[in-house]
């Protein structure tokens, strides 16, 4: 599958030692911003450096491979960017990287920089992209998990998902406030695309009384009928977490309004991807940080980082971009159960 | 104006010295919830009691004036809600306030609690019904200025503003940190009903690019006139704080997107209400609290609690319900200068 | 082990088959109060309660179960706590239930109040209370790591850890600003008594110059080397994290003082113990409580919960309480060459 | 007083029309480092640009200004600051300043760099130093109040006040949870070196039980008997704000042990002087900037920028630096019956 043009055009060494006297590796961030991004690039620079890399960072993510956006890091480039949310090589997302064309233009710029491996931060699509580029040409590639969305399969934990999640809770808590004192029902709507992460896990952590979740089966017939039953027992405020993937919370709140109840519908929204990251969040971009220049190191050419029993592990980056399988039936029956 | 019928019916004594020796005061908060409500009723079951009073809690407002929602406060009911958002007394808004019968079912339900004075905490809304039930009946009422919107004449300062204002800016921050990172344009639109102040506020304190104010001109062609000169300078990424009287966030992104622009809408929504009260917030509400105690036994019987140059001060009712007369032109000038 | 004294006195059932139709349990919290506490009350009391049990609150801890201050749970009485600090049911240190004396009362207290099994919220001297208590008696007890310090064997979590890391980066980001902005050296203490995990993870997520841990050697002569190799070549600010356990930040910072550096020392404190939950230490309460009640109705009567990849389990409680071998080399590492 | 050294030798123009013409003003930050003080930065070099004014600054204050450590700033370089603590142009305290020669030195800088006009932010010490030289050369100068403990003469707040109050509540809030949870007696002490002003307002903020403030005569005997009458009717918790310019809590700790009650200190430390700035620091330090600029151009030429009665204006230095007369009776009263 490894198409032989990079090694005719470029003295492409075989795959098999290129790891053996690696010396220069690239660092980007693609798709969607996720808090703890800068402590990755921090790590893979600094770590990098320290294995004897030379670590170039590459801006606006694939974009900037396309238009040759490289810039070789020192130490203090990644001084003080720990404690920022985003990223500072900045992110986008491309649409020429979807195309051949696109891609081998990356490809002559990364061969023309002498670069030999790729660390990869960002999600799911940034994923597909490597592994795609890795079957076309052989270049070694390492993921990152950066998304706030915790949906990457084969990682307990993505980079993000905690900063997130606590941002969320935050919100959640100032508008139980509200909720508390004008007994009011609120549906507060979170992010996490197709998956019920960020969903499942701020109702039990903000004591919600419900949660709609992707691929879980909902109804407002039995939300009508418990708010009902809650306010005949003297129950009156009312949190439910929607996730964006199961409905949106403006059309549900018109839909339960039509009952006659007091509802009023809040997207936490954006604020969700920002912020200076959680301990844990700095602490996995360090560990996963340190994990992806090993990879590559050890010739781990097409794979991704992932978290697992508290440790940075490495495995196959086709296993990564599987379908997560998730399974909230536990949690979620232990939000109702707490509730 | 004051209805012959409470002094006949209940022995009222004449207005003049009524105050002279109260002996018992209600207090409640009405409209919607602002973080400090809790400190300022705080002060005012512990500063009434200090200065001999008893203090009768009412819960739900205006609502629960007239449903006779009474409990006396001791000072143990009023531990640990200082650091507390929304209202333990509980808010609501009355339809049945807004006529003459819940008035006076209200009324008859102070008096058979020999409830001399009322302190009202809340906005606009609660303080013309707090004007109107004193002229109606001469009953002794304090409006203490209760709301996030700093759109309370005769007072700088609103209880919950700041607290508000720090929830926004720390809401712009975060949503920076995606503008950066994706170049990217974000409209944020942040409360305060027919006030700017939020908004021009959070953009001052926040960076922002631009704020669209009620009140102030703004066109979309300038809007776009100015993303267009910025991006041709290297400015690529953009927040624009919307003020929920100036225009919906959604709408313009709407039309901003359709000119090619990369843009997203965030309501910020009601997580601005809750939250525990910032530092000023607090004190805010201590001082006004007591200021309101004082006022009442001062024979102040019509009268609101102002912040004023660093001091709590009392002044007419019929002045706080006049509209307040805003001028932003400064600011909003120094936000374009300071970008 | 099991003195026959409770079946003699008090008709108790054999051992093997008391938790089939177990009726009423209690919950204490003791020793040093930890953030998510209230969560893990609140699990057991609703969960235990959905699973049939009658659920006494014991306050004071040990020293309320010798005193008799019991109080029967209700779903409401654990409402709004879930964001809270602190522990609602309160702690206490006890000497009397060092005593076999004070530990025949707390016994009397429990069979009195028909209590059959016992969920004790708390660190290591907690757990080697229970574990007594238990081979005395043979009552069930079983333990839920409350505790900042990370120092529970068999756990790789405790509750309150993840919320006292993040208030521990908190304070390093601030301290950073001043140390950034004055040149200046800062020696930052953190708790975690005979462990570094607080220490050497703050220093990981805070990006600090140097961390010293327990156990781990460290010299005032190599710090001064370090300090003065980076000052020639231009890094003048500096951040030593300084573990409890290892030494005091005011001693070493008067010694560096000495080699005429410019040294400040700070001590975190109690901060660390406080403030709301964080997300994880939120959902660990919950998934743990769980745990807890599962444990004692399955006949688990000796036992802990603990927190391993990513799911709460139950193991015997003479493991929880056998001292945590750590071992800081590859995180300490990490923070040297990240830095 | 006004030394004809500058005119004589470097073509200085007759004082009272230099500023019709002015060309380029300096700005330096000064002493310790407070949050806001970036905010001020950032205004002063966009807003004095906007005036048409080149804007130098220059690093380590003082100290900065002997040595030549001049760089123009661009608008660009002040991005992304309003929301970091400390001070990007770094402060430093400066032996040499505090003689004629350093002065000298600093002046001929000044004027080689063709400087007329200097803006410095900082505390009383600053100040000092900013009228010595002012006075000495004929230098115009304006101070900005960059500090946290708010004891400038004749400004209402200072930049970094709101900000280090915030965080002393936060701390104060969490320390509350402990203190609760354990039934025990906290000192907490915080900053403000001669002022009680952050005392005086985390104790009412924080609803501590009581506060030790300089210049306000305090006993143990006095404490120790509030402590015992209140522990008789059942209140066992108890915050005691210290004002580190009153006493050291760790001193108080000792001997209130030694009455046999369960007592912790903790000092909160330097904390207090980092963050990010609040909404309120980072509006005052948008038109502190703004209002020296302008006074700079309008001749101002030895004053500083205060705060009074919510706006910024300009009055002379003499009369900043003279001692802040205070009187926290009103607000000390209000502690102790609000407790």
């Amino acid at each position: 599958m490894h198409a032989a043009f990079p090694s005719r055009m470029w003295g492409w060494r075989p795959y098999e030692k290129r790891h053996i006297d690696m010396k220069k590796i690239a660092i980007l961030t693609s798709g969607g911003d996720s808090p703890g991004m800068n402590c990755a690039v921090r790590s893979v620079v600094r770590y990098g450096i320290y294995k004897g890399l030379e670590v170039a960072g590459i801006s606006y993510g694939y974009r900037g491979l396309i238009e040759g956006r490289y810039q070789t890091l020192q130490p203090r480039d990644v001084s003080n960017i720990i404690e920022l949310g985003g990223t500072f090589l900045k992110s986008a997302r491309s649409n020429r990287f979807l195309e051949k064309e696109g891609r081998e233009a990356a490809l002559a710029n990364l061969l023309e920089n002498g670069i030999e491996g790729m660390v990869v931060i960002g999600g799911n699509g940034s994923y597909n992209g490597a592994l795609l580029f890795h079957r076309e040409f052989g270049f070694p590639v390492i993921g990152i998990p950066g998304t706030i969305d915790n949906d990457i399969n084969g990682s307990q934990k993505t980079l993000g998902f905690d900063t997130a999640l606590n941002t969320a809770i935050d919100a959640v808590d100032k508008i139980k406030d509200t909720s508390a004192s004008m007994d009011r029902i609120f549906l507060v709507e979170v992010m996490g695309r197709f998956s019920g992460s960020i969903a499942v896990s701020s109702a039990l952590a903000g004591g919600a009384e419900d949660v709609l979740l992707p691929g879980e089966p909902w109804s407002i017939e039995e939300i009508l009928k418990k708010i009902d039953k809650g306010r005949r027992r003297g129950k009156h405020s009312w949190i439910i977490i929607v996730a964006e993937g199961a409905c949106q919370a403006q059309e549900l709140a018109t839909k339960i309004k039509a009952h006659n109840f007091d509802v009023r519908a809040t997207v936490i929204g954006h604020i969700q991807r920002g912020g200076s990251p959680s301990a844990f969040d700095r602490i996995l971009g360090a560990l996963m940080g340190r994990a992806a220049v090993d990879g590559l190191l050890a010739g781990k050419n097409c794979h991704a980082v992932g978290w697992r029993n508290e440790n940075a592990v490495i495995y196959p980056l086709e296993d990564a971009v599987r379908a997560k399988a998730e399974n909230y039936k536990g949690q979620l029956n232990l939000v109702h159960i707490l509730t």
